[in-house]
């Protein structure tokens, strides 16, 4: 499209633009009432269930650049992340409100863009875009999502549960989306001292994607609950598994031991880690974005979660008094320590979604 | 306090700060499961009840102005914007959920006010501050806040209920936080032009409290409860009066008649708008931010509203193609426009907090 032919927001309004971004939403789960257009969405859960909530921001320049992010690919991230919080808690998604701040650069079309992003993963795992509000920002672009949720009573998994000789268990594998960050930052800089540079991110597929268009792991929690089990602890990994399995330890009152044979690694993973001279196990253990889900199971369900394809054992909980162990390769035991990355530390680089709900 | 003892966000990463900010917050109803501390709250609401959801966004440099609004005040306001969107569907909040991204000049003695002005809110209005989100942000300061809350089954009012020949009603009075802010800039203006200048704000107490510190009209819902009133349609009053009836007007599919002499107008606002030479009606009508609520009721409740302290009757709702017209104090009807605020059209100025959820 030309230049000519994109709408400034200046040309609409306020609630122009909400009903040429939200005019085609229509609910469709038994728990939403009523969405857009009042002050407030109404929502409705039968009495069996516990009503999740949780809330992400993603900053421009903070949690993303444009220069490598499609915009529909951000819209789409930014609700799965929090949709990802739900798994997290063993509950499924079921309602979203979103906040939009932009500055003027943007146009009618790129939002569209970000919106029909969200919409895409609202339809694929069956959420009901239910409201919003749309604003200007004196910089950039600011996205907030609220995503509500639900969970059958009692069935609600927190990060508090862990106990002693728990099994710890992992979804996927892990350290792909830090990978796939570290490539579109080296062709960016590439780009940045040569424009006639193309960007190599070929056969690189797998760990883009990871970055660009993650995906929550309601299949994992859909998984548990076929083979009967229900996890003692759980959390999504969007820091990296070390800072994990810290909120684990902390919040169980534990200790644990991980193995770094056991971390689940893709193989492109790997070799995109040693082409940068990182090990490997290192990228999972702090890289985050994953948004694989970290558990903690009881001995017990050990020939049940047997059945559960794509989640590896990794390790388990001990005692508070014998710390936060990474059993190496080579047979060393090093201290666990979060290097993930911190939003307010870290401010010179991109910083993956980070969430205390 | 001297800039020495004040704490950069630096020194404490994020999960440091999230637990300065919150380790004091303790919830309260009996809705509220879980709180702060995991990948999300835990609500559960009775059968009998609907969940409303309501988001908004606050942006500096947009919705505030850091010279002038103290930072308790501010993070009052914004959870009380919120608060106001559950009054507008006839209904009570019960949790929050917020998220700020800031940047890197905000001590964690700033973030602290921020959020003693929200817990003193939440304190007040009886709400669980349940979560959040704190991040960085690469210029100033961002506030988001969700806010969930509660009305009896059947009991919720939506903006599209009204009928031909029910009464318009108006709570408190109108304008005043739009003088309070023009009075404000025009101090600022003041001050920039010879900083020796002291700010004239004596006497303007109750216009600058309606713009810094705004309540929510929780109180005029017991009320309308207590008489046995259930409204036809109902909005609060953000954007000014004449954006609000004709969003009432919009969504019922009717038209309407209001009287200037009639709209609730304080002396104090009256006599400020005449000296800025604005008639006094056009502040109430395109002003904005003032939080009351405009709502409608059946003729047949004409008797019962005379009950409810502090409530206006400004005009009647007609059919549509009779179109929204205001009835001048001199007779003569004028069409009315949404002359209110807009986010997006109008960015060189201070916006009021503007929703559609």
């Amino acid at each position: 499209m030309s230049e000519d032919n994109l709408t400034k927001l200046s040309d609409l309004g306020e609630f122009g633009l909400i009903d040429e971004l939200t005019n085609d939403i229509k609910p469709k789960n038994n728990s939403t009432v009523f969405g857009i257009g009042d002050d407030a969405a109404v929502l409705s859960y039968p009495e069996n269930k516990h009503i999740l909530v949780s809330k992400d921001l993603l900053i421009e320049g903070v949690h993303f650049d444009m220069t490598f992010m499609p915009l529909k690919h951000l819209g789409y991230k930014a609700a799965v992340v929090n949709f990802s919080d739900m798994a997290a808690m063993n509950g499924r998604p079921k309602q979203m409100i979103v906040g939009l701040a932009v500055s003027s650069k943007y146009t009618l079309e790129a939002l569209k863009e970000i919106y029909a992003g969200m919409k895409k993963a609202c339809e694929i795992y069956g959420v009901d875009f239910v409201g919003g509000d749309t604003t200007t920002s004196t910089h950039g672009l600011h996205i907030s999502v609220t995503v509500i949720g639900e969970v059958e009573k009692g069935k609600e998994v927190y990060r508090s549960g862990a106990k002693p000789n728990d099994l710890i268990c992992v979804s996927g594998d892990l350290g792909g989306a830090y990978m796939g960050l570290l490539v579109l930052e080296r062709e960016k800089r590439a780009f940045q001292a040569d424009p006639n540079v193309q960007p190599e991110l070929e056969g690189n597929d797998y760990i883009l994607q990871r970055q660009l268009k993650p995906e929550a792991r309601i299949d994992i929690i859909d998984a548990l609950e076929k083979a009967d089990i229900l996890p003692t602890s759980m959390i999504d990994i969007s820091d990296g598994l070390a800072s994990e399995i810290l909120h684990i330890c902390t919040a169980s009152k534990s200790g644990c031991v991980i193995y770094e044979e056991k971390i689940p690694i893709d193989q492109l993973t790997f070799d995109v880690a040693k082409e940068f001279k990182l090990v490997p196990a290192v990228a999972a253990m702090n890289g985050g974005e994953d948004y694989e889900i970290l558990f903690t199971i009881a001995q017990t369900d050990f020939e049940k979660i047997k059945s559960v394809a794509g989640v590896e054992i990794i390790g388990y909980i001990t005692d508070e008094a014998a710390g936060q162990q990474l059993i190496t390769n080579d047979n060393q035991s090093i201290d666990i320590e979060a290097q993930g990355w911190d939003a307010l530390k870290k401010k010179n680089r991109d910083i993956p979604n980070t969430d205390k709900s």
